[in-house]
């Protein structure tokens, strides 16, 4: 039995890898679960999987859990701390690290530090701070598995073949709900307009950032770091049915693709069982009935964010850490309707220009650079948000 | 220095073989080639591969192609024994076998059983005793690597990934030539209609082939028996654009595929180099460029000759050599103008009507099955052509 923990089991991606755990008896034993502030869900899941261990980043909601777990054998930490000491937790096999957002970078990189193997759905922490995460998990001997479906494709693809053949890493990108708007016509796109994503069902932060295309530009760095690959050898293809979801050239030109239908138990499953593979009971990849794949080249300006993506990447340093914070405050701005769609674009292209960037050597230079990042984008979403002065 | 021999070095895929070593000087020697009767061409290669020995089947061609050769070092030898001594050469590490039609057959098995590896492009000697030849490999701790587009895919897209968890093989069919036409149009179709390959330059026989959807059924045939899948797990998938060239789908619904422009010496070079790639100069793929790529599914209605695949591989023993033999005789007296389109799988059907199947113990067993199909297809073709009774 692998004994997992899973960061972030409240989410999108948490409640799958539970599902695929309730479908296979005996193969998972989940020992270690964290969650934010989703009080009764993480209860539920406490009672159905009885881990050893819970922590809840808010203190307020740990103690509300503790009080509606009374009797049970899970012991429920908080904070920060709590965070780390589940995330590291003796006997875990593999953590699954799906938290949203650049609060995984802290349990993540503990979890790596502590020699365990990760199932990485949690794109953030790769985009602050990938060389450090990466030179950390070669230093423990630990392997990281790509959760994301366009990883997971790319990582499939590479399965068997060898790394130095490799050519181009091509990434598709759906082009997200708002793919055929023109820019005036995204001026006052609402966030319930930009959360309907045609092809996969998400949380809220991912599904804006694939309105935006700024989950592709995440995603960019996130294969620099996962595969070790120059930017100038990934591209981004839009490819509305989300049907192949990455593909790798080699050098003789031939190209593997992983493909099927979006459903996210598949790279998910992948990443928990590798290099094995379990049956799921998913619908089929019927091409004929489908009919048509179609493509095109991605449009950098009405869809800046996935531009913003490779310069942070160019600059390095810093430079990515702010990109992934900038976004995290905007896109909070807009679901909070504080601010246009438009604007999520304009406060990271600010903030990423009001930074000078510089090496990340520590945990705490990613997280300072996080922090000052979204000083600086909440000022600026406060300018843009006062009604004198609103800029779409 | 890898030494190879190629069993039908003046074909397209020789000629393909031949010119990729040409471009990685120091990788490869050709020791010993083969060809049926093109004399002019075989001199061509033999003065430019300086190989230690050819064959040539037709004698009498061996015989002028000695005074062409006359004065160099290489050795001209004839008939089937003459390509068995090639084909077994002690020196070779590798045997391109690019025969064309069950020809093959022979030298094929017999470098097998040489322990030499192989590299198959040819497909009939898989068609007409897959199970011999993978026992004979087995025995000689011998892998035969695919050549076929199709093939090659697939093998591309298992490579790393467990045979086990395979639960669907996907072989992409461009429908040929023919594609769009009734079976009423088809009636009239001339050789050179049917010679209108939409996507792929090859020679005459599998060009025929394409259109009727044999080649398809061939390839049913050579992956049931190139990867021991049962026929009830291959599908075929038209796909007019060719660029996928083959899929995979796994037990967990993840689909692996090759993809490229439709160029030989990919797979070509892939199987001679494996498990490394070489750099080849060619177009990359570019999808946003092609913009759409369509699938549907094959008409078994208006293109029989696929289903007769199936049909003879479920039968078993020597059903697939007949179908094979039949096959053979008909797509040239449809070539040589003496039936129409539709007569081929006439006459292939018929000859299969009248076979009782047998178990193939032995390469005689397999020849005896081919010998006698070829006698009664070319009585049907009799029959089918004389002026009275053309049967469309």
């Amino acid at each position: 039995m692998k004994k997992i923990v899973i960061l972030g089991s409240t989410g999108s991606i948490g409640t799958s890898t539970l599902d695929i755990v309730s479908k296979f008896p005996g193969k998972f034993e989940v020992i270690g679960l964290t969650a934010g502030t989703n009080v009764d869900k993480l209860e539920e899941q406490v009672r159905t999987f009885s881990p050893a261990m819970v922590a809840m980043s808010d203190a307020v909601a740990a103690q509300q859990l503790r009080a509606q777990c009374q009797g049970l054998r899970t012991k429920v930490v908080s904070g920060a701390a709590g965070l780390v000491e589940t995330a590291t937790m003796p006997a875990a096999d593999l953590v699954i690290s799906a938290i949203v957002g650049g609060a995984g970078l802290l349990p993540t990189l503990a979890a790596i530090k502590a020699g365990k193997s990760i199932a990485l759905a949690n794109k953030e922490p790769m985009v602050m701070a990938g060389r450090l995460m990466q030179d950390e998990a070669r230093k423990a001997h630990v392997r990281i598995f790509p959760v994301d479906s366009e990883h997971s494709a790319l990582f499939q693809s590479m399965e068997g073949h060898r790394a130095v053949d490799i050519r181009r890493l091509i990434l598709t990108a759906s082009g997200g709900p708002l793919w055929n708007m023109t820019t005036e016509q995204m001026k006052d796109v609402t966030p319930e307009q930009a959360l309907q994503h045609p092809n996969w069902k998400m949380g809220p932060k991912i599904t804006i950032d694939s309105a935006t295309l700024m989950n592709k530009g995440l995603e960019v760095v996130e294969a620099r770091w996962l595969f070790d690959i120059p930017a100038s050898q990934i591209e981004v293809l839009i490819h509305r049915e989300s049907i192949i979801h990455s593909l790798v050239e080699y050098s003789d030109r031939s190209v593997i693709a992983q493909l099927g239908l979006p459903d996210m138990r598949t790279p998910i499953a992948y990443a928990m069982n590798y290099p094995e593979r379990v049956p799921l009971d998913l619908p089929s990849l019927n091409l004929a009935e489908i009919g048509q794949l179609n493509f095109c080249e991605p449009d950098h300006e009405r869809f800046p964010c996935l531009r913003l993506g490779y310069e942070a990447l160019k600059t390095g340093g810093t430079m990515p850490a702010v990109l992934n914070a900038a976004n995290e405050v905007a896109v909070q701005a807009f679901l909070n309707r504080k601010i246009g769609f438009l604007s999520i674009a304009a406060t990271i292209r600010r903030t990423m220009d009001a930074h000078v960037s510089a090496e990340i050597l520590t945990l705490e230079d990613a997280l300072q650079a996080d922090t000052w990042a979204r000083g600086y984008a909440t000022k600026i979403i406060e300018v843009l948000s006062t009604p004198s002065a609103v800029v779409h």
